[in-house]
């Protein structure tokens, strides 16, 4: 259980989101002003996404778990380390979060506030992308929690700066954050109607993972106790 | 309290700023000097500037705690850790350094020593721009602080190795970095007409910063005490 | 001794290598594809290469050695530390791993899912390269478990982002990669003729790491007593 | 006093300034080949270097110190931690292995083993350039070893990928790496004719690190007894 009380958790889960979502568009906004590279633009994305996941979840951890995402709070929902109702309102932050954090990305750099983006991301490829990507998210967080917990920022900002270019999607691995970018006709947007196909795709990569580590991390010991 | 002589935190504070300064304008210069790719410049101004402030608030912070920035001496003046008068001299070394690091680059890349920037940057988006990047450069330091003192100087670096990125105005988050930033006519500078536009959003992002995240990081037990 | 079951860390060996080759073979497709620049392609190959080794050592480490390289495991087996059957099976499970790598990342980006190199590697400036790579990569292992165990996944990652750029070869440095990397026609692929050259100078240059740096480990007062 | 007989010191130092010169001739032969923009192909040798320097003084501080440059070795005989003799050959076996480092290279890239640079590199700003990058590169080392020892291969890592940027001359910092650059008609080059001025830079940025840091590192107990 955390020390804080549910309204610091819940602000720490939407201020994290926002904050993530507004540097993976921010940044994705910048990095296609600036480049007629798309692998540039990509590294301009890529690398303040990675740094900023390892300033956000030690700067919040402590206080909600730095999920910042629905995948994450569903596994830790179904290991029973979270409630459904507490689950659910992280949840909905972390979507509220997210989308103010596309709003302010277009106010800072003067675009229409509310957009909708028009980016296709859809199709066989980019699904097994976002299992993937997903499955390796949380991979990274339960062994990371298992063997070196304070390590789990500097993992999952690793972790991600990888998955951006090793999956064919970029790997948004996170309902919240694909929500959030359908609210931006820029760089790192999705059309809202190829959420559907992420979301279920992370999901399901995220219900693999756990399944798969809660085998693979049980040494010979607790495999005999259990 | 610090160990150390207040002579020696204001040389600290100064030298700090100075390398902080020299390596924003000076890495600026070299990566505007060798690329047509403006995202190539700034992943070429973003790494170092990340990089050195590891190092400087590593080898400086246990001396005069590395503020390097009047916005996070006037926060620490605001939480009663610093005196009004120790302030004030803390923010004059930090702008006497800062405005001779902009020299000293001149003078490495053999460009007339005093100059002053006619780079516009001006307008609400930067303003918020500039109020986003402080908001987030002081929560960082004071979660940081709170959760995992060590890791400060990393969640600096990697801090605004993100908000280069993700802000419109390449986050400066530092009234003394922007007044030297002044002093110089290449890739970082700013005209010295647009300083108080930047200067009074900076100030007003760490006031926010502080607000907030002395609420959010009161634990329940110290929230029924106070 | 692990404590894991044997399967546990042959499945630990495989999701490793194949976490590894999918990373490098998939990055590498996605840095092609966004760049007509080919030192870009190679950062934004060799950048997410080295950040997913620090998190797959981290996280597999415990279980299996994370070895994910049949060189490291040949090492580890000349200093005893394995058997000759466990070491046979590690092997064959990177090269599975490695391999089933290859061909999700051909899943992800849509390409032929069975593909066979055509891209020359071969000459002696290679297999130089191959040799100094991984002399490097054994000589990090050994010096970085005697004096800093836990920054071993670090060291990993970092050794493979310099060496990446310092060899001719962009090393390779890993049968079991070498292998599965002949799987796939694109960026880092090699030719399956190819394959002997550059295994054979990678044990190679492991054989010398060890013998040179059981020499130059020892401190006197072991020096003495052997 | 090191735990190692001075043999594995000498090797150690050898060893760690080849791989240093090897990384820093490699990485630019490659970076060089593959890119017209001078920025990527900087970032290209900017991002191997600092990555060797964190594995190479972590893996050999251990055995020698790590100072893999005759102006680190200069500061502790300087300091009474070194004797003349033994400063002496570790100045020597820095010099001999540096060079070493640029053959290696051109043997992995297929280039004439023996070379001398052509690269001009001299006047007022590129002196100026190399006092400061050295200057930099001490105080790291001095105020590391005395506030953050463990973190010293990391300071040294992201201080030279910091300076290989801000500094006009790309940081060379290192007398025995200047040397062994002069030995090399590539990217990283150096006219023998102009080694004279960078090492006398070199040394005199050394000298002043050292002189202001011992009265900076001096807390107001340690001011008071001496």
């Amino acid at each position: 259980m955390s020390e804080f009380s549910l309204s610091r958790r819940l602000v720490a889960e939407a201020l994290g989101t926002a904050m993530l979502v507004g540097t993976v568009v921010g940044s994705g906004i910048m990095a296609d002003k600036l480049s007629d590279d798309v692998a540039v633009s990509l590294l301009g994305n890529t690398i303040p996404t990675g740094a900023i996941l390892v300033v956000l979840i030690t700067m919040l951890g402590p206080i909600s778990g730095a999920h910042f995402n629905p995948a994450v709070t569903f596994v830790f929902w179904l290991k029973r380390e979270l409630g459904l109702a507490v689950a659910a309102v992280y949840i909905i932050a972390q979507i509220l979060g997210g989308i103010s954090g596309s709003l302010v990305a277009h106010v800072m750099f003067e675009l229409p506030v509310l957009q909708a983006s028009t980016t296709v991301r859809t199709g066989a490829g980019q699904w097994v992308a976002e299992i993937v990507a997903t499955f390796g998210l949380l991979a990274t967080i339960l062994a990371g929690i298992r063997f070196r917990e304070a390590a789990v920022p500097w993992l999952v900002g690793l972790y991600i700066t990888a998955a951006y270019w090793f999956t064919a999607s970029t790997s948004f691995a996170n309902p919240a954050v694909a929500i959030s970018r359908a609210f931006t006709d820029t760089f790192a947007g999705i059309r809202p109607v190829d959420l559907p196909g992420f979301i279920i795709a992370e999901f399901a990569g995220a219900a693999v993972a756990l399944a798969l580590f809660s085998w693979l991390l049980k040494s010979e010991k607790q495999a005999a106790n259990s």
